[in-house]
């Protein structure tokens, strides 16, 4: 705005809206450009041909008492990594991680999303690499990208910055929904590998990687392994969906679930658990090179309530029912975490002391 | 993020999430503070002890092959007004009507929505206040606030700005949705007025008033009739979901309806109608001073096709329910404007050409 106001025109010619700094035709091409790619994400349920003004998605069929679970997020300051690296074609993963792997924990099956995209400028090529990554992120969620916003807001966001929000909803059956009630002392406690620090924790990822080391993008610090820091950092956010209706399947008497975003083990765990119980983690767990990294820099104790500590997703299961669980992940080739199991803990626990680290 | 890479702390110094910028305290106070907001808009279908990492509600029983109906957008640039004039508690209003008028144009009854309020670091008033108006402004469209996120990304937000997205979610009988596709000639097309500008096409009007005219936000131009700037710029957007139901509830042969946004008149009332057919405008109505100041430097056509024109919902309705319509509209102390009929046009007739402009 600032910039624009340097030259005012002269006072009785005419202003358009786009010389106000709009470009609807950019914006038409873009929804162009990813109509195959939300094509592709479309589930029988979905009325393709109504709604102009909307996205229309029938209740599925054959679910008694439906219950709609919805939820939203954005990525925090993960963007800031995409802005520098120019890696735009996975930050979409990281949304729809956000918020599908928050209503997956209710037991629900994802039916569809739709996202915000806030910019200064339209860039083309960039609004299209980061809705194909949100498309292919929703397609294996197993849920439909049934619309988005794309808002050019001159004057809102530095030059090649963007803010992203994303929203589902899913759908399960009253009498399925899963919600912590029924968790046990006994339960055994699962967890799912996150691929690193998912979308969470990165104002201060940032702050140490980038600003107090110092590290380049394309350093390759012997903890990562082999990885750029820009890899590290960039690496998409893993999707559950697919492990939860996998577990759900079998039949298992899942108690609980809970998605490991900021706050961490001790932040989610107990969101989902009944007073007077928490959970005992047992053996140490092989934590992601970008964690060991942060760690030179950070408390063991800010690093827990910050970061997921190379847990992405968690399954409280009845203990007849681990052997299941394991095997129904185990087909989907993951490598499940023996992450301990639920104990009693006096009723007046603080929140976060409920998650007792060995 | 800049500021901060100024003074690296010392080189073995442990480093805080606080420290990065990110104050957990300040985001936990707020949702505190917007609680009871968010309690006062619950319909009987959300289950409200349920879903700790999500928003849960029920689909309403008594509808006959539910469908759900969605869309999402945001503000624009009103929100620089917002920031200019320090009016935080009706920019809820604009997001809630963005969204809801959309959604309800399909028929549908509003059931929930979510935001996302994104901000380089959260100042608790303003938060306040923005989620204080969405909260209400759900309330008066008769949807569940049932979630939201506020997302402190420090370094992406300008001091004191914020964006917002915002989320709806509808329901409707499959059999009972209106999608424009029964719309005839003769039919009758009545509006109902916007409260001005509404949320679209402010990075126009402030280029036009705050610059191009330089007039201050207290200043009174004539054709404001007595309204500041400000107020005149920050007039919250209308919502008509409960219009909707009620012309619904009479029974009325409803053929289609259209929410007038981005586009104005002749973007957005061809998106409901078949081929072949058109919008025949017939007298002029009344504008708002706004729009009719702005109009002193921007050309006619640009006006219609950046702003409402003062319409800010469109009913097209069988001729013979016109009389009930305007019964049911009048009975919730609407005035709505006679706007024309739908008329035959040449199937090749440009989209924005279909509405016929006297």
């Amino acid at each position: 705005m600032a910039s624009r106001g340097d030259s005012p025109p002269p006072s009785q010619s005419k202003i358009s809206y786009r010389e106000a700094g709009v470009d609807i035709d950019a914006g038409d091409e873009l929804v162009e450009r990813i109509k195959p790619f939300a094509k592709k994400t479309r589930i029988p349920e979905v009325l393709a041909d109504v709604g102009g003004f909307a996205g229309l998605c029938a209740v599925p069929s054959g679910i008694d008492d439906p219950v709609l679970v919805s939820g939203t997020d954005g990525v925090g300051t993960k963007l800031k990594v995409a802005f520098l690296t120019g890696i735009h074609d996975t930050i979409g993963f990281d949304l729809v991680g956000m918020c599908v792997n928050d209503i997956v924990t209710t037991g629900a099956r994802p039916l569809f999303f739709l996202d915000y995209y806030g910019t200064g400028k339209l860039e083309l090529s960039v609004g299209e690499n980061v809705i194909k990554g949100i498309a292919e992120a929703c397609a294996e969620s197993g849920c439909a990208l049934l619309g988005g916003e794309t808002a050019e807001l001159p004057g809102m966001y530095a030059a090649g910055e963007y803010d992203l929000a994303g929203f589902a909803v899913g759908v399960v059956s009253r009498k399925k929904i899963v919600d912590g009630k029924r968790v046990a002392e006994g339960d055994k406690v699962i967890g799912l590998p996150s691929s690193g620090l998912h979308s969470n924790g990165y104002s201060l990822a940032r702050r140490v990687v980038l600003e107090a080391m110092n590290l380049e993008l394309s350093a390759k610090p012997e903890k990562l392994g082999g990885k750029t820091v820009a890899e590290a950092l960039m690496a998409p956010t893993r999707l559950y969906a697919k492990h939860v209706q996998a577990v759900l399947a079998t039949g298992a008497d899942v108690h609980a679930m809970s998605h490991i975003t900021g706050g961490g083990l001790p932040g989610n765990l107990p969101r989902v658990l009944p007073d007077g119980l928490g959970v005992r983690l047992g053996k140490p767990w092989a934590r992601p090179g970008i964690l060991e990294l942060i760690a030179e820099r950070v408390e063991e104790n800010e690093l827990r309530r910050v970061f997921n500590l190379g847990v992405g997703f968690v399954f409280v299961v009845a203990k007849e029912d681990e052997a299941k669980t394991l095997e129904a992940l185990s087909a989907l080739g993951e490598a499940p975490i023996d992450l301990g199991e639920i104990v009693r803990v006096p009723e007046d626990t603080d929140f976060e002391a409920r998650v007792i680290f060995p």
